[in-house]
This record gives C-alpha cells, sequence and structure tokens, in this order.
C-alpha cells in the first residue's frame, strides 16, 4: 500500500494503542467516582492531559478535552466577551477548515483575510482589517489543503499592538487570537508561548492518536462558554463523562511525535523531495501548490491542469496509491475547494489539483515506487485526453 | 473485586473490543476519503449505525452519533421550533440527570414535573403543565440515581392528544418529546416506536461499548440546530471526522446485549434480590429507594438515614466493594443530589444514601459476599456512631 493521505487520517501508534488499551476493561472506573482505582483513573487521566500540555508548553489544567478538532474549534469560537453589533468582529483566513469557516457563519458576521497565491496571509491585509471592533481571529497553523505555514507570531503581534491601544484609549473590547493546529501536530515545534496566541485546537487522529478526540487550550484569561453542559467536567466547559482511553491515547501518541518531531520532520521533507524529484523528472506541466518555503514537510499539494484528478485518484486507487483532491471532509463533496479559490488557481488546475501528505507510512523506497505509479498514471491519463482531442 | 458501579461506568466487552481494535490501525482510514479502502471503512461506520439504530427498532439514518450522552441530550435541546416567549417551554422531570438539568437551564425557562416518592413522574402534574406553550420535553427511561422506570409511553400519549389539539386549533407551535435512555439500555428492551418517544438519547459507555461515544435519534420531521459545524458530517447535524472505531464497538456491545437482555435481566433480579436478602437479614434501618415495581433489575439504591454513607464508601473500598454515593458526576460534588431532594426524603436520609448497581462484574457468589462486607461495614458503622452519642 502507498498510503499518501496522512493528512485525512493517521493509524493509532502501537505505543499508543499500548498505552490505552489497559482503560478499556481493566481501569474502565469514572474519574468521578469516589473510590481508590476511579482516583486512580483520574490521576492517570489527569497526567495524560499534563503530558498533552507540555508538548505544547502548557499546562494541563488549561487544556479542555473535546472529541476532535471541529468541537474544540467550535468551542473557542463559543466566546462571549461582548455583543457584536457591528459587522466583522470576527477574522479568519481565506484558506481555513470548514470547521473554522462554517463557525466563522454561524457566529453571525465575519471577515477574510487574503492570502498570496501560495496560501499565506496577508499581514498588512489582517492589520488593516483589525478594527476597534474585531473579537476573534482564527488562523491555521499550516492550511489542510496546502500545507502552507502561517506566520502565527506575526499576527499574534499585530494582536498584542490592538490590545495595547484598546488598553491606553480605555477600551474594553477583548480581542483573541485562535489558531487550529490540527495540522502541523508532531511535524512541527509548537509552543503557545512562541506563538502568542490565546487558543490552540489539537487533534489526537492526524498524530496517531486515537480518533475522537481533541483539545483545546485555553490562555489565561479567555472566557468561553460551553456548548455542551451537564456533570460539569473540564472546568465546566465540556460536560460529559472523561474518554479516559483517548486521552491516554493521545497523551501517549503526542509524546511519541515531539520526541521523534525534528528527525521525523527532516525524514519527512527528504521524501518530500524524492517524491517532488520523480514527478518532475517527466515532461508534465506539475504545479506545486503552496509556499515551498513555508510549508509542512509532509505536504506536496500539486496540480495538473487539464487533468481530472478524481479519475487519476481512482486510477491510482487499483494500484493502492492512496491520495485525496482535497480535505477529506463531507462537505466537500462535489464542491470546489475554497482554499484553492482562495490561491487564484483556475478552475481547471482546481480540477486537476491532488493532496499527497506523507508519514509514518511511507519509506524511501514505498515513495519511490508511488512516485513512478503516479506519473505512468498522469502519462496515461494526458494521453487518453490528448488522443481525445485529437 | 466487588464492583457495585455499573451505572457509573462498565468495562468493555471482549466482543466489543475484538470488533473495534481492527479499526485502530489497519482500518484507520477517513471514512470521507475517495479511495475504496476508506469507503469500506465508510460501509462499516454505516453498518453500525444500522446496526444500533435496529437494537431501539429504527433506521441507521435517523441517528446522529455524538461523543457520548450529554452532548446527544445538548443536541436533543438544540431545538428551534419557534421562539419561546412565554415562559416554561421547555418540561423535565424532577428526578433528570445534569446534563438535562443543566441544559434545561440553558435553554432559559423551565419547570419541573413533580414525581411521586418512588421518583415516577405524576403524569397528572405533567397533563397540567403541557400548555399551548410547551415545545420541549425531556424524561429520563429510568433515573441514573433511582433507577425508577418512567411511565413514558403514557406521557407520550399526553403529548401526542396535545399536538392533535394543536392540529384542529390550527396552531403550530412543535412539541416533541426526548428521552435519555443512558440507563436502561441493555436492560430494558427500548423501542423508540413503543415508547412513543420523538429523540432518544443512546450511551455506549453503559452498555460496555467504548468511551466518548453516544448517538441520539432523532424521529421524522423534528428539526435541530447542529451544536458543532464544520465538515457537515452526521446529516449535517454533529461535524468532525467520524469516530469509526467507537462506533463499532458501540454497535458490537448494544447487539451483544440486546441478544442477552431477557436472560441478563433475569441474572441482575435475582443477584438485587440475594442481595435485598443479605441486607435485610439483620435488623438495620434500611430504606430502599425508588419504586420496587418499576426499577431497572441492576439497581439497588437505599439509604441507613443516621450512617455517613461517604465513610461507608471509604471503609468498604478497603474490602474491594466499590459503589457510589449519587451519580458519578463531577457537577454533584459537595452537592446534595437533585433526585433525592425531590422524592421528599430527609437530608439524614440522603447523607445516608448508597447508589448499587449491578451488572456484568457480579456473580451470585460475588454478591453474597459483597452483601456481607456491606453488612459488616453498617454494623460497624452503627456501633461506632453509637458509642459516640452514648
Amino acid at each position: 500500500m502507498y498510503y499518501l493521505d496522512h493528512a485525512a487520517a493517521t493509524p493509532l501508534s502501537a505505543k499508543a494503542k499500548k498505552a490505552f488499551t489497559a482503560y478499556f476493561s481493566d481501569q474502565f472506573f469514572n474519574p468521578s467516582s469516589p473510590y481508590l482505582p476511579a482516583q486512580t483513573v483520574r490521576d492517570a487521566y489527569e497526567a495524560a492531559k499534563d503530558t498533552i500540555a507540555h508538548s505544547i508548553g502548557a499546562r494541563g489544567a488549561d487544556l479542555i478535552i473535546t472529541a476532535g478538532a471541529t468541537e474544540s474549534i467550535n468551542l473557542a469560537f463559543s466566546f462571549r466577551y461582548s455583543t457584536c453589533n457591528r459587522d466583522k468582529c470576527v477574522l479568519i483566513s481565506a484558506v481555513e477548515h470548514p470547521a473554522v469557516s462554517e463557525t466563522a457563519k454561524k457566529s453571525g458576521s465575519y471577515d477574510t483575510i487574503k492570502v498570496s497565491k501560495h496560501g499565506i496571509i496577508d499581514l498588512a491585509d489582517l492589520a488593516a482589517k483589525i478594527t476597534p471592533h474585531t473579537q476573534f481571529i482564527s488562523i491555521a497553523l499550516a492550511s489542510s489543503e496546502l500545507g502552507s505555514i502561517q506566520p502565527i507570531a506575526k499576527a499574534a503581534e499585530l494582536v498584542k499592538a490592538e490590545r495595547a491601544r484598546r488598553l491606553a484609549a480605555g477600551e474594553t473590547t477583548p480581542l483573541y487570537l485562535h489558531c487550529d493546529a490540527s495540522q502541523g501536530l508532531g511535524i512541527l515545534d509548537i509552543k503557545v508561548a512562541r506563538l502568542g496566541v490565546d487558543l490552540l485546537t489539537l487533534n489526537s487522529a492526524k498524530v496517531y492518536g486515537p480518533k475522537g478526540i481533541g483539545a483545546l487550550w485555553v490562555g489565561r484569561g479567555v472566557k468561553l462558554e460551553p456548548l455542551i453542559v451537564g456533570g460539569g467536567q473540564e472546568s465546566g466547559l465540556r460536560s460529559g463523562t472523561e474518554n479516559v482511553p483517548g486521552v491516554i491515547g493521545f497523551a501517549a501518541a503526542i509524546k511519541e511525535a515531539a520526541a521523534h518531531q525534528k528527525t521525523e520532520q527532516k525524514r519527512l521533507l527528504g521524501l518530500k523531495n524524492t517524491l517532488k524529484g520523480i514527478l518532475t523528472s517527466a515532461d508534465q506541466p506539475i504545479i506545486f501548490l503552496g509556499d515551498p518555503k513555508h510549508q509542512l514537510a509532509n505536504f506536496l499539494p500539486l496540480s495538473i491542469p487539464g487533468l481530472d484528478a478524481e479519475r487519476l485518484i481512482y486510477k491510482l486507487e487499483k494500484q493502492q496509491v492512496y491520495l485525496s483532491t482535497g480535505a477529506a471532509c463531507a462537505a466537500n463533496k462535489g464542491q470546489k475547494s475554497q482554499a484553492l479559490k482562495a490561491i487564484g488557481i483556475t478552475n481547471e488546475q482546481i480540477a486537476g489539483s491532488l493532496r499527497i501528505s506523507l508519514g509514518k507510512l511511507n519509506t524511501e523506497k514505498n515513495i519511490q515506487q508511488a512516485g513512478h505509479l503516479i506519473l505512468e498514471a498522469i502519462n496515461e491519463e494526458q494521453e487518453r485526453t490528448s488522443g481525445k482531442t485529437k
């Protein structure tokens, strides 16, 4: 199998599996129960939260466990700082995942931060769009379609400057910066202080952890409203009996990823270059998408204008080469990618676009073979199409 | 170990574990991805939803998968039928779990349906409180503290009568009945048509399935608003990449429970009677709580007035007897149980109350031993207290 879709899903790591299995039928107790074995489960749960938090330079107490990145994002947007009477109290980048763009839509009125042809946010546009009424800004650490890494720390500086201005002017409207770090976790070294954000979304399923688990890091002073109320778990911000095995598995996965982050990043970059080399070896009009200088090491989005990417995917499936046309999200079905539209490529280029994302299941040999299979499939498709048009 | 807290948490069944393990690292694909192995995962996911739905006599397409009962309940309350200008558009029973009562509070204004001293809803009170403005009624199938089984089908008749009246009167305000069946799943034979409800909450973790998974069955014509938006999964009502292993495990667990429901119900009733017999054999002033005629077979809530239940629990913990004082919920910490207050027992009776809930981990011998250990601990505590007061 040539699995080139690690941005859509990752297999559970052996270490995560080993770590969380004990919590299925042995340590199965409800962490809120009063007796000792349940308290031991509570301790393990809190320790796992600490492990997850430490990997981003934070404290477990500031982490709200959720059922995944989408819920984390929705929770981050639950801010109720002050009434938003003015338009566009919310700003998001033009290349956000639907989890962010749909939540922004739901929030009422929002504005979009322009991006370059490489999918990088335009900081001047952001600076211009931050008004005294702006309350919430959400920018993904890396685009889920392009892998382009955003200048979050620079965006955070603009936020801090505006906050300082408001403080000096005696204005009380708060302003917060949320970063969706679903893509990039395990590939980049992510620390909340360095990013300068107020809220950070994490996703277990993208980092070889169990599915159905995510987290939202909430910085000091940020006030959120729970989406889900009840027993008051997670500091009252997310009720429901804790998914103990999920959190234990997530912690093991993120710990493992952090331990190998630098070497894995280097290895993935090597694989990407191998694949890029093979694909450019033939005379095909391939356009590589995203920012070549600021791109996740495992991302290789590209377009072959004129080609039908969906046909190519079905062709490659027969060779056990698995890749995607865009973010693997239900909402994207039959819709053109918002992110690809935002970077200004043509409809023909969008129709011919592929998202290749590498990961643990790839080796040098595996990628060499996959590269040749992809190239062969592209050649065949091009011949078929040119034969037709003749 | 004498585990007498199955209402708080259940160990994962071996069958559920076997069923869902394949979806960790082999069938790990994102069900929304376009290639064949991902489509196979999609098919398995939908089949699992069908299995869960069939166990309650419903279709998989009408089931929204969530991260647990609390989320399901919050989603059920997300109704946006018509503006609720009048007070008390929502009715809940007086013995609901905090997941229901807190969500009702959040909804604005609600009223409470009275219960008998056994914790059974007063149907006359319900009938009186259903007004032309009532839009949403939530009643648990069985109380999580008392195990009292509510006359849901009779409540549904009242709802239907009011709907018929509104239709005849040309009134368009809708009215829906939600039932939280977290407790009772696997013990009772639950069918949505027989209950006559519009919405039903299910919980995997209470039925020996994986944690962090629940479902909301949504009847025809019921319109909900998503709490979590994004990729549009679960018919747009609950976005986020599907927790495939969780759903596969839940389906296996519920299938197993349904297959053995009748024999297990009988077995648990036998165990309960054994335990009750032992506890009443000594001359202790034990009050059994809940409705003796309409109570879950595995529930044995009781009170020993004057006894400190918390002390007893710590004492029994040393003998590896694990039981609870109330619902194992964070919000209950340090608070008196709402349900026990609602049935009108004294503060002294509440302070001396225990919730015993039986299940798969109990055998006849296990329960006999547990019964004697509990009785011994009660005797010791009573002697200690009477020694003090002397």
